[in-house]
């Protein structure tokens, strides 16, 4: 996938488009999806995922955490060992008590990009995913100055997937349902319409500043409905299964195992 | 680099011990260093680089900005297309008006490492560079809970080198003089002694959460002197010379240059 993403972007819809062509072909060797097992679309991304803070307006302001509505982005980073596919996330209690759910539109650039106009972000993007942007509150709130960083990135704490579909076929991205349940209880329930910063405003601002790459992810800010925002707040527990769904992107779905592991070294 | 970095670290130490010994023969091949671009040692992470934020007890308090002295490390990462090696780094005043200097103590991770004993902490570290946290200021501050990430990621913002700096030939981390010269005026001048977390502290608390890798890159703070927190304030401006040093690794010198830029797509 990183292979693709790095092809200049001719040729790379060029290859696209006659791999389309060829369905019928591509078709006899199809694997059914059940003898799979289904990876993040980019298992291994050749950085950290970059995200955004605050940038859903009712979520904003749903907790005594929040930030409040944002003049500008608030961008932060999820490590790599932080991505997973859909299934399964170990947890050890003893990293963290407070997991919480984030169902994302998450974004992945096409192209190496600095100093993009508007235009210019619309077409850097390659295509959109689901992300679950995981978060172990206790550690993130718990800490000066906040952890962003590290209180998001424990190990498998950003789900992404399963697919990753090329953004000719998502249309406007700023339109999409977004919604997420656990055990089958709705949670979070919104459109990408309402983020505070859209996704060409977001790429505008970032490529203002460092250079992007093709093969980054951005998510773009979750809605509101996370755990630590309710009354009483909610947090994750072993079996939990959390569907986290995008309009158009397919349902992510990850089952959380809390397990205690030994000391390692 | 990255490939001796992902070797088993017994293969990695006898191969390196065996370029040791090598060393006449290995002189009839030198190059004079004249002739030579330095680049950073891993020029091309293969994730962003970790950083500490507050981590030497005067800077901790240094500035009105300054968070005080943290219970626990602040973490945040720096953007893989900051990392540059000796020379210049280019700045546009649209960007930031406020650059600003950081010496740092620079850490390699030699292995994978999860949940790491103070002991092992000190066996997964492969050595020391020499690191300038660059920030621009204004960004860093004048966001919504601060930037830790894009204030500190503009591209060439993270000069390494340009040594790396093996664990042996370096002994006690905590005992480095460091120190850092703008035009040849001291600006910092301090010892690794004054952290408030230690290599060893800043590596078991990461691997806490997050498996590290070969490659990682931890940045472990600056002492006082910072340009943000004098009086009047210090920001870099073009044709500035600032010598960034650190015990036995090395001078580190990096050339301002301010340069609009054209706006590229």
């Amino acid at each position: 996938m990183q292979a693709l993403l790095e092809l200049d972007p001719a040729e790379r819809s060029a290859l696209l488009g006659s791999w389309r062509e060829r369905d019928p072909a591509l078709r006899a060797a199809v694997v059914p999806l059940g003898e799979l097992e289904v990876l993040a679309p980019i298992p291994t991304p050749r950085r950290n995922v970059i995200a955004v803070g605050a940038n859903y307006r009712e979520h904003a302001d749903e907790s005594p955490y929040s930030p409040g509505l944002p003049d500008r982005p608030i961008f932060f980073t999820k490590a790599t060992t932080a991505v997973t596919g859909p299934g399964p996330v170990a947890v050890d209690p003893g990293q963290t008590a407070r997991v919480d759910w984030e169902v994302e539109l998450g974004v992945v650039v096409g192209t190496r990009a600095r100093r993009l106009s508007p235009a210019a972000a619309s077409e850097a993007v390659f295509g959109f995913l689901t992300a679950n942007d995981l978060s172990a509150r206790d550690q993130q709130h718990g800490r000066p100055e906040g952890q962003w960083f590290l209180g998001k990135s424990l190990d498998g704490f950003c789900p992404l997937g399963p697919w990753l579909v090329t953004a000719d076929e998502v249309g406007d991205p700023q339109a999409l349902e977004l919604s997420l349940s656990v055990n089958g209880t709705v949670k979070q329930d919104s459109s990408t319409a309402h983020m505070v910063f859209s996704v060409v405003e977001l790429l505008v601002e970032l490529s203002r500043f460092m250079t992007l790459l093709p093969g980054d992810i951005v998510l773009t800010g979750t809605p509101a409905g996370v755990g630590d925002a309710r009354t009483p707040p909610e947090y994750l527990a072993d079996g939990d299964v959390v569907d986290a769904e995008v309009e158009g992107l397919g349902r992510l779905r990850t089952t959380i195992v809390m397990a205690t592991e030994v000391e390692e070294a």
